[in-house]
């Protein structure tokens, strides 16, 4: 299976792509940062997210996303931002009726490296590891959203055909509730 | 100007459209909510409130939007979703090229109140008395969005064509920065 992992933030949204399955050797297929500029109105930043997200699908055909969990506890000023990127990235891959996951960091940490807390560096270098990669990618970003993938292969591969059929009968009968 | 007011959230999605300028008597256009239930996934859920919020853009075709600003220091265990929301709620609006505000719960209060820390019940009350309806809109989410489009009438007139021809420019020159 193929896998887009994404790291939200309104800054830069690590995206990584990796095929494979568990038991396997996975490999990367590609990597990389969708950036907006801290000078554009936040409105203008989440339609570039969109539109940059929308063209890693578009191009990949990932068979599922996976999406880090944000959570309102952490400490970071641009947790606003960065919960907002992260419900763009979750409209564009269920508007494409794609199954998506949620992974917390601790998960992630754990699952690439056995130890839930992690530092990025060790993170990073287990994602090197695992891919059989020549440097870690830069930057952080873009290795988290190659560790989201690879968990999600990982921890995914039982129930992905059950998501994955219930994402497209979602798909196919959308229902929109409005009441006034 | 006609300006929808959106008052985010993941369960109800307020929304409210008022017409007209300052110093002249402003009126009602239609009011309601858009709602998602909660038993669908959250990446579910933004959609249906995408496809809900395009459908009251596409019908009233507001000048502007006024999205209620959420802030990270409120204590409420939904603050995630209605970041969510309102990341959704931005994009619908720029998509389109419409000029954005965002106003604080405060500025809102202090707009139709004259007091920043008026309460529920004082805000829809002067929400009836502004547009003259029979009653308060029920819930407090539309009536919100009604003070919010309200607030933007009064606030916004004198940047909104400035603002205007910026996101119309915009718009026909999107700059999504995607590297690698």
């Amino acid at each position: 299976m193929r896998v887009l992992g994404i790291d939200p933030g309104l800054t830069r949204c690590g995206v990584g792509v990796v095929d494979g399955s568990v038991g396997r050797p996975l490999s990367m297929v590609d990597v990389g940062v969708v950036r907006t500029s801290s000078t554009l109105p936040i409105a203008e930043r989440l339609v570039s997210i969109e539109r940059g997200l929308d063209a890693w699908i578009e191009e990949h055909r990932p068979d599922a996303v996976a999406v880090e969990r944000v959570f309102a506890r952490s400490d970071s000023s641009t947790i606003m931002g960065t919960a907002q990127a992260s419900g763009i990235a979750l409209v564009v891959a269920a508007r494409r009726g794609l199954p998506i996951a949620m992974h917390t960091p601790s998960e992630v940490k754990a699952a690439v490296s056995g130890n839930g807390r992690a530092d990025k560096a060790q993170v990073g270098a287990m994602v090197v590891r695992i891919l059989r990669l020549a440097e870690p990618p830069r930057p952080a970003d873009a290795a988290d959203a190659l560790a989201l993938a690879i968990t999600h292969v990982w921890r995914g591969s039982a129930t992905s055909r059950i998501d994955a059929a219930v994402a497209r009968a979602r798909a196919q009968h959308p229902n929109p509730v409005r009441t006034r």
